[in-house]
């Protein structure tokens, strides 16, 4: 792919949006559950390419997908529902000096989004994953540039999404795929003039560039790129005492689920120093040990994780916990072989090493062993910006950690209680998403139905005559929407003027 | 002021923010309500001393003295109310394989905010202003750089808000007021690390360089900069017919009001060519020359005035309606006074000249004389964004003309029908904002309640104990906001588990 496909691509894409904006969001919902028909047709042939391509499993990937299709039908039933464009009507009042107009505002779609598939999750936050359905659900065409490291399971995606637009008789533009190894393909897409917004999934590296060349756009535009975190997680003392061992194991599966491939692994595991975290440290070394060598997605993935391992070892003041275990070679091309890994190192070595604050993306957690409470407390502070935050502990415990809570509070997008960070629920009520660097935008999640909101911008109709507006604008609230009329919320059609 | 001063001025709100974000929304409510108290308390004076540095008449200053009242008590009625915080709760389920979690989420502040000061509204958008008020009402602290064309005022209006500060027990750090001619001081404001957004109104140098300072930080912040527009007025055949002469008067009296110093003064206005529109175009021009000379905000503001109409003199194919008229002297040192001034230009002209789609800041208004209705749509696509456009036209007009609607739909922030641009509403259907570069971030508005989203974003809590959640998210709705409880809206209490 080059500048120029991609540049036919987006163009498609503006002329279909002239169309796709306008369907009725029934229409909309009707291709949100025929992409999911559609990916769900590709039957185990398409979970087969992506096993080959990433080593996932079939397990996860079976449950990837459904998670996939899951997304697109309840964005759907979003779209359907109607709410979402948070409508809001001031009505006139023409006693008033001067004369209160009558005000209405609703969210519109914005245009072309360019949507970076992630190479983590081949289905879920790929081709027709997260970011593409809500982007089709809020009325925008789509343009996804798929990952190199699975590029026949892109292709085949996207056929089922193509075969959904054309089934329901949208212009073809209405979504399209590129491919391209090159960092210019992705510039280009996000460079391009008529594209509106960026989603991206992968490594700060990447995410960053991608926010860089959209602020420095003649017409600069927002980029939503979730750009993962180290995702600590509190053992706090009683939960630690009552439950050392449970969580231990609990850690060492989140840990290693997916080859530690997640945006939301435990990098990090904080607690106050004594036997009980002894114990727990011990207990999660010997299970991280217990977890066989699995191959991770691409090759340079694979590498990085290699180097990551190889500077922690360098790093002063951190301690391999267990027997450190040769690198596995390779049995066959493709991506090698690596191995789990745990760590140790002091809140106060932690507090002078910024590099231990860094994501490594893989099979690898961190231990960190503060002296006391407020030496616990002190290293939450000293976090960046993460997805997540986990906190195991009792009642007592929580009661009083409370300053710990609230420093995380600011911290993070979710805060976990006795729980594994892996595993974020799609639901209205879901946030991935968090301060930077987890994110280039706090103010929006990648998962869930609010992520609807970043495709879209309110447009606001003074004194319209009725055929002027939209139909969740009307004075009869035909679509049965809530809206916000008069500063109240309501079903009710508009009062008629007396 | 010195970026030590700053410093000093984030620093403290910082410290402020940790105990002001956790107060009740009465207690922010009670501040915003003080804080409109004290500036009405402030009297005449306050006005006079407007006055004095703005020569923006007491009439407009008394009006705008009660819009940036009313806007402090709207946000007051809106945090009391509580429902803004979007509060969404996924119930539990363990019945399901794997356990579904309980998942709540709502919004929260987000730290301290940077708002600067405009000059064309000495108090709706300065000190107490718009920005403030929604920052404030989201639960964060405030640092204001004033606008050096009013300091007086700024720090008359800074006295009245410490005053509401004190007297409602919260931290002086909650509000701060910094001085500064050079912009060393606002760029010191942008990239002080416990920044978390900007809110910006004036031009759209100044707007863009805060906009890039922000985006090119370690940790990017939003800056919401709203940067004016030309607002383009559409004169459509039957309504220039019916009252050519009445939308004549109605637009001269916008464009010229407050010297044409409003970020919605309509820039353009245009039409299809023939006698109507001529007979308009005459009756505009003699509306326009019949308005006295007026004193510009400040020396600087004028002088670019006066660069740009000189530009428009010698821009190829704009001709000067009516007499030219020599600039007024000035009759004692301050700001000159400036004449309101009218131009014409066939819409070929105008689209091959891009230095004309460019606001001209004060009275200066450009007729666009299309050759037919094609013509005039092509200018409309031509048209950058912008925070407003307005129709003005019979129900006949509006049916033939919808291509122009849906182009502008796509342009602009807010569409006006048969009403002039100039006049804002402040209320919760409200949008002012628009397409770059009106804005830099067309998702938000500068005036209503929907401000208030600026600054706030989601903390999603997973399987939180009762105590450990706030109040908005407990089982028992003690508030009584509306939440989405298992994606669907109600003001009930969550249904206890069975």
């Amino acid at each position: 792919m080059t500048a120029h496909g991609v540049d036919e691509a987006v163009a498609s894409a503006e002329k279909a949006f002239l169309e796709y904006r306008r369907a009725e969001p029934r229409a909309r919902a009707e291709l949100l559950d025929a992409i999911a028909d559609e990916i769900v047709a590709a039957g185990d042939e398409l979970l087969a390419t992506a096993d080959s391509e990433t080593a996932l499993g079939l397990p996860r990937l079976t449950s990837e997908r459904g998670r996939t299709v899951l997304q697109l039908r309840l964005f759907a039933t979003v779209v359907r529902e109607g709410s979402w464009v948070d409508a809001r009507i001031d009505t006139v009042d023409t006693a008033r000096t001067p004369p209160k107009p009558d005000v209405r505002r609703m969210l519109i779609p914005i245009g072309p989004v360019a949507v970076f598939a992630a190479s983590n999750f081949p289905l879920a936050f790929s081709v027709a994953g997260g970011d593409t359905a809500s982007a089709l659900a809020a009325g925008n065409p789509v343009v996804v540039k798929a990952h190199p490291a699975h590029p026949q399971t892109s292709d085949r995606v996207a056929a089922a999404v193509r075969a959904a637009v054309d089934r329901c008789g949208f212009p073809s533009g209405t979504f399209a795929l590129v491919h391209g190894a090159s960092p210019d393909v992705g510039t280009a897409l996000v460079k391009h003039p008529l594209t509106r917004a960026v989603g991206f999934t992968g490594s700060l590296r990447a995410g960053r560039a991608l926010f860089d060349a959209a602020a420095g756009r003649a017409e600069p535009i927002p980029v939503f790129a979730e750009m993962g975190s180290t995702n600590p997680v509190f053992l706090l003392p009683g939960a630690l005492e009552q439950q050392g061992a449970a969580i231990a194991a609990a850690l060492a599966d989140s840990a290693t689920l997916g080859v530690g491939q997640f945006c939301t692994k435990p990098g990090l595991v904080l607690g106050v120093t004594g036997a009980t975290w002894d114990q727990f440290a011990g207990a999660f070394a010997q299970r991280i040990e217990a977890k066989p060598s699995a191959r991770m997605l691409y090759r340079e993935l694979a590498a990085r994780f290699s180097e990551g391992v190889e500077k922690l070892e360098r790093t002063h003041g951190v301690a391999r916990l267990g027997r450190p275990r040769q690198p596995a070679l390779p049995a066959e091309p493709g991506p090698p072989l690596v191995s789990a890994v745990a760590w140790q190192v002091e809140a106060s070595h932690f507090l002078q090493t910024p590099s231990l604050r860094e994501e490594l993306f893989g099979p690898s957690t961190i231990l960190i062993r503060a002296s006391d409470a407020d030496d616990l407390v002190e290293a939450a502070r000293s976090l960046d910006g993460q997805l997540t935050a986990a906190v195991y502990g009792t009642e007592r415990d929580l009661a009083s950690f409370s300053t710990l809570i609230d420093v995380l509070g600011r911290k993070v997008g979710r805060v976990v209680f006795n729980g594994v960070p892996t595993g974020v629920e799609v639901g209205p009520a879901m946030n991935h998403g968090g301060p930077y660097p987890a994110t280039t935008d706090v103010r929006t999640t990648s998962v869930g139905t609010a992520a609807i909101l970043r495709f879209a911008r309110p447009l606001c109709y003074q004194d319209a005559p009725e055929p002027m507006l939209p139909a969740e604008l009307r004075n009869r609230n035909a679509r049965g929407i809530w809206r916000l009329i008069d500063n109240r919320y309501t079903r009710d059609d508009v009062a008629p003027a007396v």
